[in-house]
């Protein structure tokens, strides 16, 4: 599979997930070396409750946690298939070509956010989306963005990373007049630094970005040897403030896994968008980080948890070598899970293999 | 312009702003490529109100929050020509030579400190000052620092980086009685390795350290070739904690810009005194980051946000490659800004050139 | 002294600190550069209050907190001769071999946990410590590790940073079922990647990881030529929640310090398990980091102070050249110091030399 197919699903996986047989979680209960005996999963233990009593009370506390536990697997793995919530960010946003100039339109609008299932947040989004749509150029492109403010107050867009005139740089009263309510202003530069950059808004900051105002700017190499080869590409842009903890404008069980075939070379450029830290800890492999701001770290480091200070991005390229369903979540523990279950920043690497097919544990659910 | 010329600005840029023509702000209103042709800047749409209501309660909250932006960066500019805050930290105190020993004075008082405007704490300080005076010296100086204690509470001083005798360390009741109250306690030690370094109280230091106990102490290697050449300094001590969040101890607007001539190499000591992190955005160029802790990092590394944890000291330089005025502050967004504007740890690196000059910007406030 | 000895005592100093003579506290009380002339400890200088008012509220301010601060370091002392809270975790885990594997049995039980002197928290500990047992193995060994749940609730466990088959990772309705109340678990794999890697909880990880159920699993190379040469081994975990600031399980004074002779090379294996972040600065010396989550750093970095997110495992050495007691703790000064004194992430190196002895000092408590 080359890399241009990749260049499209950026940042997502979507419901494509590929197809084969094998199932994880059964897979794991038949463990030879000495696991439980006992068959019962937790639902099945549940003593309803007798008379008025509500059922909730007679499940043992402990039984309870459990259940909630796989209620959220289960709900993640469905999300899979079918997304559990409304409102999907970060889609690709081809350009139009005019006069050889790439020309993208965002507006910006107030919007009702579905971070996880039922969890919906007073947001605004670039184009409906939050993330907004991510953007993607090459070194060397002329690029106009037109942007209309549909907010009822001013906005103003800085494009995080990307070398660009001063006057296109975004800043409300130091390099422009901030885009009012109801107007358009466009913003045009020519490309000059590859690298995983952003946009966000940079008026009133604190409260539009984390809102939802922001997404990614990817900006390819003139020479694509210049860059690490990669079969599988995601995005994940980190983010905890007022729509909570989410990953690419989404919180467990509503965030898309990412998945790869046994071998391959899965880049993530990571984006830190929040006011936190989010080391994030990947099971069973390590990643290779090559790249910070679109500058080279050299030589490259290796690590099985990295940490993405707010305002950067790391590239890294992690080998698809194990195969299985590999937790992938933020190591502050209380970003990721509760006595309810995983929530938050939480995903999982799924990598596809002899044994294990990622289609197999879906048709389970 | 030499490099000894700028050893004596360590730390600010004051009112010493450099001269030219061009001014940003308006050039950006004058943007080509589509902006607004609303030529109201916010203050021309206020809506008087009618009758006995409050003017202000009849400015739309856009309008409002557009105006308190732009006073912000309005007493920003105003700052760099004519200080809006009483009290200015970190000036650098000259030695005394004894017998061949540089000596430095410090008393230790009770002071009030302005961060920002109007906004008074009670704090504490080094002769006067928040952050206090910057000490200097070169690997191979014999120091002796006179330190007197006016407080009402014992304090003694830690020389954080450097490589001292263990009875010089500074840490009450391990290393040193406390100096109590009304007392002079006399530090004496030969400089032995060169960096960014700091001082501060170490007797309890959250209060002390957090209410203004802290300062530079840099050390200049006795081989200057092995240090890189640069054409401007800039040491840049964040803190975030009992006084509010700032840099050099003060807050945006307070705070000094940082300014260069186009091509000029600028070097920047960081440090971070606070309890928080700080991840440091540089709009428009990037940073080399070059040395930890007085240590080499090998090969430096490039970066757009630089994140310096509490204790450590980073050196890097930014090769001022681009004109005009490029914000630079914390990417925690709300370290930064919020709907009354910046305030907090926001700066700019205004870099002079053809076109923009940071003189005639200041001419227009 | 070989480096197989210091392998078994991994993690602590105890009360096996060096003998011989001249004492820190003592020698920088005839500092002859110039310190205070007065003899007087703060606690001869208590004025006794009159008549009915309590003494305690006779001693002004500033010596009590003189007092406290004194109280803390000499506890601390004390804590070395003879530890003055119950309980000791990270005792090395002596594997029993069956067939060629390596066995280790864990239990999980609820405990009550003294982290420092009259503090104790409703715990809970594999096989009763906090943290846990540590484990040792060398890269291509067999493991066999018994885990049998004592608690009211399931739990797992996840081997963090090792390189395992996927349905041994521990993450329940992921790769296993939750083992629940009472039951009996048994993970088996092959050692693959060394390095100073953990285990803990992923089950209710916030409650049950924040509650001590973590520890050390240390992977020994193959070929022990691929890592540096060390004389001393400590294993340092840092932890922030529920038990409180900690470091191996214990607040300063209970902490326990670092002891060298001058000369030896300490390496310190850091691992982060908690939700903050912890940049631990060494006064006086240098650390050289050179492995992140058990790969290389190249080259190594030295700093005075270690940034460990949580999450990660950071291999460090000391050069132990300046002799004497060197204050070494968490640069967020609000998790080291407050009015009454250290606490929290607080310990020391000592480095005993040929004027200052740990023992002449130990001696004076």
């Amino acid at each position: 599979m080359g890399r241009r197919g990749f260049l499209k699903r950026a940042g997502v996986v979507g419901a494509v997930l590929p197809v084969a047989g094998g199932m994880v979680v059964a897979a794991c209960y038949d463990d030879p070396t000495g696991g439980p005996a006992a068959p019962g999963v937790p639902t099945q233990n549940v003593q309803p409750g007798a008379g008025g009593t509500p059922p909730a009370a007679a499940v043992p506390a402990w039984q309870k946690i459990d259940e909630d536990h796989q209620k959220g697997v289960v709900d993640f793995l469905k999300n899979q298939k079918k997304p559990l919530t409304k409102g999907k960010g970060m889609q690709e946003l081809p350009a139009r070509i005019e006069n050889g100039v790439k020309v993208f339109d965002l507006t910006i609008d107030e919007v009702n956010w579905e971070i996880s299932p039922g969890k919906v947040e007073k947001a605004r989004g670039y184009n409906n989306q939050i993330p907004g749509p991510t953007l993607r150029a090459t070194e060397g492109d002329r690029v106009k963005i037109n942007v209309t403010n549909n907010l009822t107050e001013s906005t103003a867009i800085h494009w995080h990373g990307l070398l660009v005139p001063n006057e296109m740089d975004g800043v409300p009263f130091v390099t422009q007049k901030p885009i009012e309510p109801g107007k358009t202003y466009t913003y045009e530069f020519t490309i000059r630094n590859q690298g995983s950059h952003m946009y966000h808004s940079h008026h009133n900051s604190a409260d539009q970005v984390n809102r939802g105002l922001l997404g990614a700017f990817i900006i390819l190499p003139k020479d694509p040897a210049s860059y690490p080869k990669y079969d599988k590409e995601y995005i994940l842009i980190m983010n905890d403030s007022l729509l909570g903890f989410s990953l690419n404008g989404k919180g467990f069980p509503a965030t898309d896994a990412l998945v790869a075939k046994k071998g391959e070379r899965v880049l993530i450029r990571w984006m830190n968008e929040g006011m936190l830290y989010h080391p994030m800890h990947l099971h069973g492999m390590s990643m290779e980080v090559f790249q910070r701001d679109g500058y080279p770290i050299s030589p490259p480091y290796r690590c099985d948890t990295i940490d993405v200070p707010p305002g950067n991005r790391f590239d890294c390229i992690i080998e698809a070598t194990e195969e299985g369903v590999w937790a992938f979540h933020c190591h502050v523990l209380s970003h990721a899970e509760y006595e309810g279950g995983f929530f938050g920043l939480v995903t999982v690497l799924a990598v596809d293999g002899d044994k294990f097919k990622v289609a197999d544990l879906l048709a389970t659910v």
